[in-house]
């Protein structure tokens, strides 16, 4: 009983999540209702409580495992200032385009999140940022990189690749390594030593 | 008469615009009902029909007025193209930094245009990408500026600059000048000869 249970969680405890992603991305989270998530995962408005306790909880959970799978996806290189924010641009930009969704619920529902969780996101958005940050010392401290902010810059840099996500199209003119490249040319030049 | 409901059109009509933009950025326009902005503004719900037909509209005048305003606000320079983009950079974050709830919805509300009104907003957003992309041509023209793709060169300066309303607030460690300069010395260089 207990494993069928756990085996029906398995496959709906992710189309739930799937379904809310895909309806407050579409419509906003104050737009949507539990009655809607139900209907677009094709369960009873009572089953979806077996998955999550509340809406709120399912904005929270999605803000916080994308944020959780940011950080664990990749490891800050060790060594050369320059190659390690390389491997950031390249894999801040490959991992974002994979989940325009995502992103966009990201930066548009935080005021939707209660204080607490909001804390959590902002948390976690902060250590993020702080990876981008140390790299930047790094190369301040050993002459490669030439910025007179380590803070704003690293705001900078992420804004402007995260914007990727807003008009990249599968199939367009560039592929995401021509893109990719492209975008580290302005990354590099931006904060080299002149 | 007439005279008389103008005067009240002339009050009431940016009160209106007013009440939809603070309801829209809280909570979002399909949270949001026609009802709610008239409480907001204190009249009568269906008084709010004399000052626009539909809430529709009401984001439409939003948006569109925001990016007429943003393309009326200032000429490209002519001349030296670096001269050029020190101006566009300038003004892109201080007419951003004095309307953050503009800029806010003109990102995420676009999915709620309908597809007429969709148009007119892309095109407008067409109009000032294209200032700022002819300023980057006129620059590596004249071998001024090494820029592999200046479309894409133009959406990340667009992106980078838009993202000083996500973090920045008046009385913090930076004023506005001084965010202003740092920005630019960090599109200068993204955009320079090496």
């Amino acid at each position: 009983m207990a494993r069928k249970q756990g085996s029906h969680a398995e496959i709906t405890g992710p189309k739930v999540r799937q379904a809310a992603l895909r309806l407050f991305a579409r419509h906003g989270f104050a737009a949507v209702s539990m009655r809607q998530i139900a209907a677009e995962v094709g369960v009873q408005a009572g089953a979806l409580y077996l998955y999550t306790p509340d809406k709120q909880t399912l904005l929270f959970d999605l803000m916080r495992d994308h944020m959780e799978e940011l950080l664990s996806d990749w490891q800050v290189p060790e060594g050369c200032a320059k190659l390690a924010l390389e491997a950031f641009t390249r894999h801040h930009i490959r991992f974002h385009l994979a989940r325009p969704e995502l992103v966009f619920i990201a930066y548009m529902e935080l005021r939707n999140l209660e204080p607490r969780n909001f804390a959590v996101i902002e948390g976690l958005r902060k250590a993020y940022e702080d990876q981008l940050e140390s790299i930047l010392k790094r190369g301040v401290a050993t002459g490669r990189f030439a910025v007179p902010d380590t803070k704003l810059a690293t705001l900078a840099i992420i804004a402007m690749l995260t914007g990727v996500t807003t008009w990249y199209r599968e199939g367009g003119r560039l592929d995401r390594d021509a893109v990719e490249g492209i975008y580290w040319d302005m990354v590099r030049k931006a904060v080299a030593v002149e």
